[in-house]
C-alpha cells in the first residue's frame, strides 16, 4: 500500500533549491525585447543599470541560461522559513466531497505575510554584495513593503519606502510593520522629489497612486550616491526569484510520485504565479506533460482576460522602459478592490507571451466570490488568506467540484500566496455585507488603452 | 562527526502526541484543593460541571493519572497546524556572539496567532463529543476569543465570545477575526445579561473588564440550554491541554539529544508556560535533571514577584470557586500594558505551587525593555512576536548573554507563544517612543490584597 501523504509535505532545508528556474531558456518563441522608452530599441544593460542592480539587470535581460545559482549567502537568509510548506488540503477535499487531491504552497508563514520576500532577499542580497548602501521601492498594497524592510534590516541596508499615501492611511499597521522593520516609510506623493512636487502642486489632496510612487522611488534611486531601485513584481528578474516557489513544490511533490493536472494562481503583476509554474510549465513546453495552467485575476483588474498584448509602460508617468505584456494601459484606473496586490494595469511579459502562445489560461473572478471561497477555506482549513491568495482558493475550489461532477481524481495545485491578518478591513467589509464587486465597462477599458504608446511596435 | 542540528526540528504527523502530561502525578506536594465559594469544602465535580464541560472538570480534578490520551477525532483537527516547529535559534546566537544553544518553540503559526488554539480545540471537540451545541467565553486580548472562534467554526458549535468593550474597540481587527470565523461577539458589559446590566447601571460609561466579561459569559452558559463555558488560562486542566507543547518540544529535542539546562516561559494565567514546562519539570521533580524554570511576568502585573500564595476569587465579581494562587488580589488593578494577555492578577494553582516549593524562578520585566528585546528579535530571526511571548525573549535574550560573559555553552529553550500580527497599535507606541513603564506602588499593591477573601483557609 502507499504511504499515506502527509498533510504538509516538508522539504528539509537541505533541500532548499540551489538553482532558480529560467523560464524563458525553455521557451521556442521568446518574450519580446524591453524598449528603451526613447530610442525604442532593445535596452541594453547599461540602460537599465542606472535604475536597477547589476545583477538584477543581468538576470533580467538573461533568455538561456536555465539555471541560475542562488547564493550561499542568500539560501542562508531563506533558511529563516523556507522550505515554504506544501500542503495536502485534506480538510478542504472533504468538506468539498471531491474525489480531487488539493495541494497549495503556503508562502505565507514568513512575518512580511507572503511570497514577496524570496526576492525581496534576493535583490537585497544583490544589493550589499555590489557595495550599495540604500535602496528605494515604492508599495500599494504593503506586503513587498514589508518584505523589503525586513530584508533590508537583515542585510542592514538603508531602505526608503514610498507607499501609496492613502494606502499609508488606510493600513497603518502595513506602516507601523514597516517602520517597525526600520525603514523610512514616505507617503507618496511626497515633497521629497521633484515628481512629488509636481504631482502636488497640479493636485494638492490627492491620495497618490502606484504610478506616482514608483517615480518618486526611481527618482530618489537615481539621485542619491550607491543607492538604487527594486521591485517586486512584473519584471522577469523577479519571476525569477520567485521560482524557488514552484522548485519547491515540484521537488516536494516528487518525493511522492505526484504529478499535478492543475495549476493555479492568482496574477496582479504575475510573480507568484510565474515562479509558481515555471519548471512545470518547462515540462509542458516540453511535451512531457498536458498540465494545465490557470491565472486567476480580479475581475475590476482583468489585464489578461480583457486586455491588450502590446507595448505599455510600467507606470503612469510613463518614464519605465517599454514591455510587452498584456495591459489595460498605464492610464487604466482599477475599481476599488480589496486585493491590491492585484490592481496593476499590466502583466510580466512572460506570462503575456505564455498567455498568447497558448500554454496559459486565464479567468477572473468577482471579488464578493472571491471572498466567499476565502472565508469557507479560513474555516475549514485554518489558514485565513490574503484577498489575492484567495482568487486562487476559489478556481480551485472551483476545480475540485468540477471533479466532483465528473466523478475525475485530478491533482490540483495552487499557490496561497499570503495570509490575510493585515487586511481585516477587507473581511469587516465582507462581513457587514457592504463589500461590492465593480467590473470595469468597455468604455473604461476604451479609456485605459487610449493611454498606450503610439508607436510602430504597437501597430 | 554530529550531524548538525537543522533550524528547524520538524517532528512528522505522526508523532503528535498521543497523550498530554498531567504534571500534578509527579508533584508530591499537590497544589490546594479548589474550593466551592459557599461552603469553603473542595469543590465537587457536580459543582463544577454547572458551569463546566464535564471532560473539563475530569481533568481538572485528576491528580494522579499522568498521562491522558488525547482523542483520534482531535489528533485529527491538530493536523491543520501541528506538530508546531521547534526553532534553533542559529540567526539570534550569532547576532549575540554567544556560545549558548537557544530554541524556541513557535506556537504561533496558526491563524488565531497563538498556542491558546490548543486547548481551545480541546474543549469545543469534549463540547461537541458531550452534545452540547453552544458555548460561552470571554476574552480580552483577543487570542483567546480568536481561538475559540476558529475551533467553533471547525466543530460546528455556536459561539458567544464576550469581548472587553475597550478591547473591542481598541482591537477593531481581533473582533473581525472572531466574526469572520462565525462567533457572535458582544462587547462587554452588554445588555444580554444581569450581570452586564448591573455594571452599566452604576456605571454605564464603563469600557469594561475581563472580571465582568467572565461573569456575563458564566452567567449566559448557565442560562442556555445545552451550553457551558469555557476559558483560555490558569485552570488546571487548559494547562493540561498546553503540554502538548511540551511534549512536543521534548520529543524534538530527544531527537537530537538535546538536554535543556534553561527553560523560559511567559506567565500570565499560566497556560503556555505550564503546558511547555510540564514533561520537562517532571524529570526534574523526579532528580532525573536540574534544569532551571524561568516564568517572566510583566512588572505592572507580578503575580509571582510580588503577590501572595493564597485562596482568591478568579473574578473580579468574585463569584468563581476559589483557587489557591500566587495573587495580587482579585480587585488588583494592573497598569496599562500591551501584553494583555499577561493583564491578570491570578497565577495557575500547579504553577504557584512550584514556585513556591521552589521548583520555579520567577522575574518581572518593564515594558520597553521588553520591546527593545522584541524588535531585537523581530530583525535578526524574522518573526514578529507578540507582546507576551516578548517577555521570555527578553529572558532568553539575557541568559544568553550571561553565557557569553562566562563562556557557558548552555541549552535555552523558551516558548515563542504567537505572532504580533495583531498588536501592531503596541509597536507604533514604541516606535514613536511614546511607550511607558508603569510599576506599581506597594500602596497599588496594598489595594489589591485588600480584595482577598477573608476566609479561615487565608490566615
Amino acid at each position: 500500500m502507499a504511504k499515506r501523504i502527509p498533510t504538509r509535505l516538508y522539504l528539509s532545508e537541505d533541500e532548499i533549491p540551489r538553482n532558480w528556474y529560467n523560464l524563458r531558456a525553455d521557451m521556442k518563441d521568446k518574450p519580446d525585447p524591453i524598449l528603451h522608452p526613447g530610442t525604442l530599441q532593445p535596452a541594453t544593460a547599461a540602460d537599465l543599470e542606472a535604475v536597477f542592480c547589476k545583477e538584477s539587470v543581468k538576470q533580467e535581460l538573461d533568455e538561456t541560461t536555465r539555471l541560475i545559482p542562488i547564493p550561499e549567502g542568500l539560501r542562508e537568509f531563506y533558511q529563516a522559513y523556507r522550505p515554504a510548506p506544501l500542503i495536502r488540503a485534506y480538510f478542504l477535499e472533504k468538506a468539498l466531497g471531491t474525489p480531487a487531491e488539493i495541494y497549495y504552497k503556503h508562502e505565507g508563514t514568513n512575518t512580511s505575510g507572503s511570497h514577496k520576500l524570496n526576492s525581496a532577499a534576493a535583490q537585497t542580497y544583490y544589493a550589499k554584495e555590489e557595495g550599495l548602501t540604500s535602496l528605494t521601492t515604492e508599495t500599494g498594497a504593503g506586503q513587498w513593503g514589508s518584505a523589503m524592510a525586513m530584508a533590508c534590516a537583515y542585510y542592514d541596508i538603508k531602505l526608503t519606502v514610498y507607499m501609496v499615501k492613502v494606502s499609508s492611511e488606510q493600513k497603518p499597521y502595513r506602516k507601523a510593520l514597516i517602520e517597525t522593520y526600520g525603514a523610512e516609510l514616505i507617503p507618496s506623493p511626497s515633497n521629497t522629489t521633484e515628481a512629488g512636487r509636481g504631482i502636488l502642486a497640479r493636485n494638492p489632496n490627492t491620495g497618490g497612486s502606484l504610478g506616482c510612487a514608483i517615480s518618486e522611488a526611481v527618482e530618489t534611486a537615481i539621485k542619491t550616491d550607491k543607492c538604487r531601485y527594486v521591485l517586486g513584481s512584473v519584471m522577469n528578474h523577479v519571476l525569477l526569484h520567485q521560482s524557488i516557489i514552484g522548485q519547491e513544490a515540484k521537488a516536494a511533490l516528487d518525493k511522492y510520485g505526484i504529478k499535478p493536472d492543475i495549476i493555479i494562481g492568482c496574477a496582479g503583476g504575475g510573480s507568484n504565479l510565474g515562479g509558481l509554474i515555471a519548471p512545470f510549465m518547462a515540462d509542458k513546453i516540453n511535451g512531457k506533460s498536458d498540465t494545465r495552467f490557470i491565472a486567476v485575476e480580479p475581475a475590476s483588474c482583468p489585464s489578461f482576460t480583457r486586455g491588450r498584448y502590446a507595448y505599455d509602460f510600467g507606470d503612469t508617468a510613463k518614464t519605465t522602459p517599454l514591455l510587452r505584456m498584456c495591459t489595460l494601459g498605464n492610464g487604466f484606473i482599477p475599481s476599488s478592490n480589496h486585493a491590491g496586490g492585484l490592481r496593476y494595469h499590466g502583466m510580466n511579459p512572460i506570462l503575456s507571451k505564455l498567455y498568447q502562445d497558448g500554454y496559459l489560461e486565464a479567468r477572473s473572478q468577482v471579488q464578493t466570490d472571491v471572498f466567499d471561497a476565502a472565508v469557507q477555506f479560513a474555516k475549514i482549513e485554518g489558514i485565513l488568506p490574503a484577498p489575492e491568495s484567495s482568487h486562487a482558493i476559489k478556481a480551485a475550489i472551483d476545480e475540485a467540484l468540477e471533479c466532483k461532477r465528473t466523478g475525475e481524481k485530478k491533482v490540483i495545485l495552487f499557490g496561497l500566496t499570503g495570509t490575510g491578518y493585515f487586511d481585516m478591513t477587507a473581511y469587516m467589509s465582507y462581513n457587514a455585507k457592504t463589500m461590492t464587486d465593480s467590473i470595469p465597462t468597455d468604455e473604461d477599458l476604451a479609456k485605459g488603452f487610449a493611454s498606450l504608446p503610439d508607436i510602430p511596435q504597437n501597430k
